[in-house]
């Protein structure tokens, strides 16, 4: 057996059995091994971007780690951004990374660069295998790291001739450590402050904003009186009818410390303390009132689900009645607005969808307008990486067969990684694209208007995506995708619905 | 005067008037300082990969730096992979990532990343801005490093406060040391060793296959008998009528074997010893003899033409005519094969095109079919990253109104960076892209083979672009440029004609 094969067989006897694919020579062992061995979906995607975008969708839904098949210092390059994300969605990879032999590398050839280097702002855990004997312990390894709690980023750098040479060696899966629990003195602690009654804040990241994280912290916000807000960016909510309406800490930053004024207390539930996502000249960096004192019940790689039960329980909250909002009504009618779009969505969207939302700034004001929509999950990108949702939308279809992933896409982000719409085509995915085309980068509109610099010509040519216009009905076709530009709500209405009832990918130009 | 406004009136001084920009929202007052300053052109790009290979491009035809503008460490990791090739080139970049405020960056806000550290692997000299009033002397450091012979990226790092507080001061243009001279006595014993009449192969790169090199170089192949040929990669050759005929290492490591045997001697200019791309188990990695002798005339940052004309005078040696190859003629029926294509090529294209060549495996054998054309000059993809050529073209038309530029590129690497049409459509760029459409990765199928592994159901899956087909007319018109599909050498003869007749760009998929 070489050493590729003993990687295969160690990932599917460590439970991970997607593989998302752009591989080239140093890999080609690898993917032989692939045909001897059953039991491996092995996803092809034709840039970088779009396998670690998929591979984070993939875990955010599956709850457990894909692979990724990357090429050389570059082509773990092309990946990067997407993987910057997911260590902010702590999202579990296994990122697998082909590389020069170990006896080439000191030659210097042309593909040859600092993998390792590459790998590690973005990795919990970096090993390079040195030979195949050593590779299935090095895999399986690599799947013990990614699912540490909170859940990171493991980077595996596979030399081409520890893949070839014979002498492999199929490891046992490792153990994954639990994730942490809260100290009993601490939910002591924060259930006295919620009975002080004090304006208090809970703030949830992480599984605290799952479903049963989220009806356990409705629990004690009935029972307290306490706020509960969810981070900026999530990996995944839970949200729809019977489920708790939740608000995130807004984006910009005038309105975020306008959102968090008057608490006293900020309790952060496997969330960070809230920051500006950029600084602006003259605006705080933090969020909160300097006043609110902050406390941590569960730190993020700690068990919020756990600990808000225990603390529901330390309370006696009982259970309480969540109040969904009435089921949305399409809109079919008037002009194109984000309420508009947000009601269409939630009166349309199928039980159980999943959301991949890269809407950056239109829909940023109309989350609360989804909340009346069938329960699904809700997935942001989390990283600030522009580029994330199409390969997200991919991966949880990849995840989830049989539930329909709705991508909501600004129409310059969906350009950094556009080629995932082919993976859909190619896999049949049930994805709805709806690209939100403005034909501008919108929120650098805004953005330049917050750091008070007053746009000339140069400057609004920097954002301006008309000239030409892009054609993403075409741009879908040209990569076997079927689509329709909808410049009425009645017809966004329309295409909707035919999307949904038919399986496979079909992506809608909503020109707003 | 703000850090931003210092930035860009410094740039101007030092003779940096290009930027090629994908910008973010800490990039904003740079954005901003270019609509008050005149002389700066922006070009905009949807892909930070586009930006850098723009970069490269318009360095390897301007023969001085552009300027990137890219957003934080993500925006860096995506235009990774061209600056990789770039450097791989030599290529002169002043790369400029806007970043999180000082005072920002300790608070980890979602788009913080280890931007330094995504920039070491390709950056010849990386700095970070601490203060407004240096962002001025920065930038002219940068300049300079990137202009150190023979050419490498200058990444400086512009915290967001940096751009937008007051106290810049615009800095001088300093001094870029010339290239490092040959010593006499190298001189000498490279002559003693050329009249030994030994069989000896003169390498070149760099500056050694532009044209006044590579007339040199002929003169001394003439005088002595040596033979000479071009590295594998080369960021420019000059080639057509009039130039020497060279031919380059083959790629595939048996031809390479074979086309360097029975050299006794290998004198280096400008180039580096050649090893083989990748190993392959049994195969050797250094591509000359093991007896063969290797001597250095010019190491890559000394100056080759200088050194070539020295030796030449050294020797003796006068100018030799060079015969060139007759003109090619345009085939025009038969089937589509990779030498009816560059003969074609090389009957059509018009005096001093410019050719950015990433067709992969595809023309790999028929470079020598094109020695026909009218003068020329042939850029390739120096690092072995995916994705470079349609950049490339971009940045080289950017840098050379009025010279067409013909971009052959393989339909899996199109695929990476095919954001690049619409920056040519949007700056009306002379650009012709043949996208070869084989519809798989063919390389893979060579290496798969090279490394002895049979292809099942699987492997082959993972090299199949089938599935559904790209429809390049319709992912060129989703971006603005015209298109049209080849299925017969007449009717490429007849785009390609078109396509030469008329100003802007234009795309043919030669299915093949």
């Amino acid at each position: 057996m070489n050493g590729a094969e003993s990687l295969v067989r160690t990932l599917l006897g460590c439970g991970v059995d997607t593989c998302f694919a752009n591989p080239g020579t140093s890999e080609m062992h690898f993917v032989a091994a692939l045909d001897r061995i059953p039991g491996m979906r092995c996803v092809l995607a034709l840039f970088e971007g779009v396998v670690t975008g998929c591979a984070d969708g993939y875990a955010r839904i599956a709850g457990r780690p894909a692979a990724t098949l990357l090429h050389c210092g570059p082509g773990l390059a092309n990946g990067l951004a997407n993987l910057h994300n997911a260590r902010r969605a702590s999202t579990p990879i296994v990122n697998i990374v082909g590389d020069q032999a170990t006896h080439h590398r000191p030659l210097d050839a042309p593909l040859t660069a600092d993998t390792e280097g590459f790998a590690r702002g973005v990795s919990g855990w970096v090993r390079t295998a040195t030979h195949a004997s050593r590779v299935g312990g090095d895999a399986a390894a690599a799947v013990q790291a990614s699912r540490v709690a909170p859940g990171q980023i493991a980077t595996l750098v596979l030399p081409a001739d520890t893949a070839w040479d014979d002498g492999g060696v199929v490891a046992d899966a490792l153990p994954v450590p639990p994730p942490g629990q809260v100290a009993p003195a601490t939910l002591r602690d924060i259930a006295r402050l919620l009975r002080r009654g004090e304006p208090t804040l809970l703030l949830l990241g992480g599984a605290a904003v799952h479903a049963e994280g989220l009806a356990l912290a409705h629990r004690i916000a009935s029972a307290t009186g306490a706020r509960l807000m969810a981070q900026q960016s999530n990996a995944r909510i839970a949200r729809g009818r019977g489920r708790v309406a939740l608000e995130r800490v807004p984006y910009p930053v005038d309105l975020a410390v306008r959102a968090l004024s008057g608490i006293a207390h900020l309790v952060l539930v496997g969330a960070r303390t809230p920051v500006g996502f950029f600084a602006y000249p003259g605006k705080p960096a933090y969020l909160a009132p300097p006043e609110a004192a902050v406390h941590v019940l569960a730190r993020p790689e700690q068990d919020s689900p756990h600990a808000l039960a225990a603390l529901a329980d330390e309370l006696g909250a009982a259970a309480a009645p969540i109040e969904s909002a009435p089921p949305a009504e399409p809109v079919r009618s008037g002009p194109i607005s984000p309420e508009a779009v947000a009601r269409t969505l939630a009166a349309l969207m199928p039980e159980n969808a999943i959301i991949a939302d890269e809407s950056v700034s239109y829909l940023r004001g109309s989350f609360a307008n989804t909340l009346g929509a069938p329960p699904h999950d809700w997935m942001q990108s989390t990283g600030g990486a522009i580029g994330g949702g199409m390969p997200l939308a991919t991966g949880a279809a990849v995840a989830a067969p049989g539930r329909r992933v709705i991508n909501l896409e600004a129409d310059g982000s969906a350009m950094y990684t556009l080629q995932a719409l082919w993976t859909q085509a190619r896999e049949r995915l049930d994805v709805t694209t709806v690209i939100i085309s403005n034909r501008k980068y919108a929120i650098l509109l805004g953005e330049l208007a917050a750091v008070g610099a007053n746009p000339g010509r140069t400057a609004l040519d920097m954002m301006d995506l008309s000239n030409p216009d892009l054609d993403w009905p075409q741009l879908a076709a040209g990569m076997g995708v079927a689509a329709a530009r909808a410049e009425t709500m009645q017809r966004f209405a329309d295409l909707l619905t035919q999307s949904f009832a038919a399986s496979g990918p079909f992506l809608i130009e909503l020109v707003v």
